[in-house]
């Protein structure tokens, strides 16, 4: 039974904190995932806990990359498993992008508990399991440079929801586009990635799914047409004028 | 041994975690607050993780009023207990506050691993921790209404590092002046409590003490005119201020 009071203004947001403890307890989060989330509710806060406009360009600019990849892979730690682990396996199965565990806090538990989510959920095939398969990302440090060789090291575009700074940094590094879910515009996974939605993952995941739906039926070119004009620096200082007048307005009412 | 790497430019902020992290398990801070901290985190990045003039201006007014207060009471919490606990026995003696144990996700095994901490660091005396003393505040609900006869529910001046915005308007509605640290200038706890300290509580606790023993030697009249002049709504906006000129500054260098 829920501890929290219904008549407590934040209960939303304190629901959705008992929804990641769930999810710890369940050995799918590290304690270290229950405060990077705990940041990224920070930032949602900010942003007016909504999926705004940039979020919107960025997703469907997200979508097209995805039906143009030749290998996507989507990238699954903890917390987006504890989330939304039913979203991830549609998307992966709309947009034909494989399915790799990379924890940050590396754990054969925990990478177990995260491969039997994504299964009851509708995976097949995941990867990033099987040993034999490794192979290293150079330029990043030793724990976290372990990618599966038919996964991740071999892909051209690769989602990763709610991922560090430097492992970003090292897939750019290796070549590949990078789209990330990232509530904080001014991260170095915000900054380095190639398209950078800047939404909560709960919310955003559901409009990418729906764009992939509907841009499935558009051709490569115009597919080529919507990344083309996409500047991701751009709409990530977009973003910080949102925060920025949200800040006003909500000064305003405080 | 610390997983995480030393070459990581956020490592700063993930030992700080891995503090939080150690209080945890040794079972002093809840799943919940690791949470919350993780939306501390956030606003400390975003205030540029020092205490600036305005902070400074509110440990002041706070250090006049303790001194001034004639039953102070300082409520501890899981997390203020794992950061900060020979900073706030210090505290307290040095403004002669009593401690009392106040948490909002209750629990009986934590509170007792707490009053351990605070006596491991100096506490003679700690509240909250005997039923037959329990009194109750009103308009709050049930669960988190229980305090101290003998503590919260008696004094004058009351510090809550860290905490809720419905407990912190139940304790102003008691008559109470209410002292708080909280990292978010827009939350309720800020909004409602006399004297806000938009500062991370580890860095604000120590000058709050040279603030203490610096103003123990000014007489009544004088302590009574800093508190006087002191506008915690505007200093909250000017809070709001710092975070915007912050975000201004930040996306024009990423």
């Amino acid at each position: 039974m829920s501890l929290i009071p219904k008549s407590h203004p934040r209960a939303k947001s304190l629901f959705i904190r008992e929804k990641l403890v769930h999810g710890f307890d369940k050995g799918l989060v590290a304690k270290e995932g229950l405060l990077a989330q705990g940041r990224g509710e920070a930032f949602d806060y900010l942003l007016g806990e909504k999926t705004g406009k940039n979020a919107k360009n960025a997703i469907k600019v997200a979508a097209a990359q995805l039906l143009l990849a030749k290998m996507p892979v989507i990238s699954v730690n903890g917390n987006v498993a504890a989330l939304c682990p039913k979203e991830i396996v549609k998307l992966s199965k709309q947009t034909k992008a494989k399915l790799e565990v990379n924890l940050f806090y590396t754990n054969e538990k925990r990478k177990k508990a995260i491969v039997s989510t994504l299964k009851k959920n509708g995976a097949s095939e995941i990867l990033g399991i099987n040993p034999r398969d490794s192979a290293k990302l150079s330029g990043i440090d030793s724990a976290r440079r372990i990618v599966d060789k038919n996964g991740i090291f071999s892909a051209d575009v690769v989602v990763v929801p709610l991922e560090d700074g430097d492992r970003t940094m090292a897939l750019r590094n290796a070549g590949k586009l990078v789209i990330t879910f990232d509530l904080n515009p001014l991260s170095r996974t915000s900054q380095t990635a190639s398209i950078t939605i800047v939404d909560n993952v709960t919310r955003a995941i559901h409009v990418l799914i729906d764009e992939t739906k509907k841009l499935s039926r558009k051709n490569k070119k115009e597919l080529k047409n919507i990344v083309k004009n996409f500047d991701n620096k751009k709409n990530l200082s977009e973003n910080i004028i949102q925060i920025k007048d949200n800040l006003t307005r909500r000064a305003k009412i405080a």
